[in-house]
């Protein structure tokens, strides 16, 4: 039993953007503009979003500077802009740290209390800004989903917010605007796609066959054209289907009544907090060794399934062997065909904040309900393995 | 490059049907309710219908008897009843039929011109009514898509309106609800369901791989489940599996791109028009030996990868072998997994009005211009190869 409702209007393909002053009509007058690094300068999507906006009578105002794991403070910054200006709509240009700084601000700007309270207090969105979303990086998905994820260096802590008024109105996916992402950050974006469908996949909830085959062609769709893309950068057929995979990997289609809390996620989420690194390397580091933690006679099945569907690897009659083959796949797709990084050592992660990283990933039901129960002793020995 | 946009809200599971009143609120106090023979009144949609909008303060008026291949003067009845009463909302519980009246009524009621001409004069659809659909047959997808099929018998004509004002609001899928979907009924809904998802399979436009893999894990879920729906017609899985892809298999996400024309639902809606036979049968009949017309050298590795993917048919490197050992599968999964007829001869269909009808299939262009192009002698001889 689940209810589908996703909202979001999606413009894909090339010079998509152009439609952006028609979707913002009759939301208003003054705008927030999001952006990270200044890359949306270079591939025109900034001029293209200042020219419409100037054309429709829109005033813009700026927010840039959005880092990789947004920052609370950052997003603090735009919601005062929002507060002070009376700003109408909110338009975040980039990957899905904009994205997700966008909706906090969307949502911050319509409460009274500090942004960091929906999650410290558990604080419900009540109202949030309109949120439009121009994709430059395919990953997290951000732009058809209701989730946001804020880092807050003080606590040291990288959370999720999940709220239906987070989808955005509209999302505009030009593939050709992640021509510019370079090779790393290509492998890390398709480790995250994966990652989000493996969530998913690999869940002991009620389930249905149809779901399974939707995240198998999607699982099969990045394990093709990712290397592509890595190297042939300027490849439309790889880049959109990545770009459309990474937006149904997690917009909501896939789950169905697959409700379980995620597991990887949890873990790396606790890496990307404490060390900053990029969260799908962290994912790709992370994922090969939950799966050789939690194999056993009782889920080998399933990995067989997903060795099958995804890498074509034929039954040789002993589960556990399949099993263990399926997850050595995927270690070479991570490794070898994106050329990520295998360890946490290669990265300079030692074993010192493990205790407390698995503590925090625990927290608070003191254990990740996922496919398989972890307590904090289990994700210690996870991060171990990873080193 | 598209534009993918499905607002419509759904409520999946045994007892969803209890949020009607909550999805409803807001829309008005006066519905009209559409259904057809009375099945409802059997399985309790019809009780709760009613009884949810007597707590919630909303008046009923009824429109029952929608036929099979819903006529036109059902709809003007309805349409009459909605304006003369001031209707706020419709309710359709039902299969495809009914749920495309009450999208036709839905359009009709805010028009001041004849239902009729949205097809006849290609009049747009400047407003609807809200819609709420109760699906009681896995078939159509009408539940969540923005199309609606209809006859007019005064000109033998079935034809389809197609406007994103026709989605509906909100639409409750229980696969509970079908369980007394006959064995006959449950085939042709089956086949309805294949034939959606082949007629974008097949398509010479633009193409996302990512697409090409979720149409084959819906037909893989058709074949699968079918056979088993027919066989123990109260399988909530096989019910749940069959509902859910039919929902997904023309709601437009498998699109992308893919925009042409569809072949056999053009060839088969001229059978349903002049014979009322029922839709999924018709394609049933038709789908194999129109793919027997159209499969040459330039085509014939789309048809391997669909008898790979869809009935693991391995390559054996001669691809018009291949394809044809793909078309067979699919006769033996219509013809005798599915149990239905494989001829026009054996439901007494003779070649007296071919002429005309291939006439109208290619109307108004002279041809359909579909995966390959058909003229009128194409579709006669096609539906002569059906004899």
């Amino acid at each position: 039993m689940f209810v589908y409702h996703i909202p979001t209007k999606i413009y894909f393909g090339e010079n998509q953007l152009n439609f952006l002053s028609d979707a913002v009509s009759g939301f208003g007058k003054k705008a927030l503009l999001v952006y990270g690094g200044g890359s949306i300068k270079k591939n025109g999507v900034y001029d293209s979003i200042l020219l419409q906006m100037k054309n429709s009578g829109v005033q813009i105002f700026e927010l840039s500077g959005i880092e990789p794991n947004p920052k609370v403070d950052s997003v603090r910054r735009g919601i005062s802009l929002c507060k002070s200006e009376k700003i109408d709509f909110v338009i975040a240009a980039g990957g899905g740290s904009v994205m997700d700084a966008g909706k906090f601000i969307c949502a911050g700007a319509c409460a009274e209390h500090d942004v960091w309270e929906f999650i410290s207090s558990g604080r419900p969105v009540k109202k949030a800004l309109p949120l439009f979303c121009v994709l430059t990086v395919s990953a997290t998905g951000s732009e058809m989903d209701n989730t946001a994820v804020l880092n807050n260096p003080e606590t040291m802590e990288k959370r999720a917010l999940i709220d239906d008024k987070l989808f955005p109105v509209a999302s505009f996916c030009d593939p050709a605007l992640t021509y510019s992402v370079n090779a790393y950050q290509t492998a890390c974006g398709s480790a995250d796609i994966l990652s989000h469908l493996m969530e998913v996949y690999f869940n002991r909830n009620q389930n249905l066959f149809m779901l399974d085959t939707q995240m198998e062609g999607m699982m099969r769709t990045v394990v093709k054209f990712a290397p592509v893309a890595v190297a042939e950068p300027e490849n439309y057929e790889a880049r959109a289907n990545l770009m459309w995979t990474s937006t149904w990997a997690i917009n909501g289609y896939i789950y169905g009544c697959k409700k379980n809390p995620w597991s990887c996620h949890a873990i790396e989420h606790q890496l990307s907090a404490v060390y900053d690194i990029t969260h799908g390397l962290g994912l790709a580091i992370i994922t090969p060794r939950w799966m050789e933690f939690v194999l056993d006679e009782s889920n080998a099945e399933k990995f067989c399934r997903f060795g099958k569907e995804v890498f074509g690897i034929e039954s040789s009659g002993h589960s556990i062997q399949d099993a263990r083959r399926a997850i050595d796949c995927l270690k070479d797709f991570f490794y070898s065909k994106l050329n990520l990084k295998s360890t946490l050592s290669e990265i300079n992660i030692d074993c010192s904040h493990f205790e407390s990283m698995a503590k925090n990933a625990c927290s608070p039901a003191g254990y990740i309900n996922g496919w398989k129960k972890l307590y904090p002793d289990d994700v210690v020995q996870i991060y171990k393995n990873c080193l």
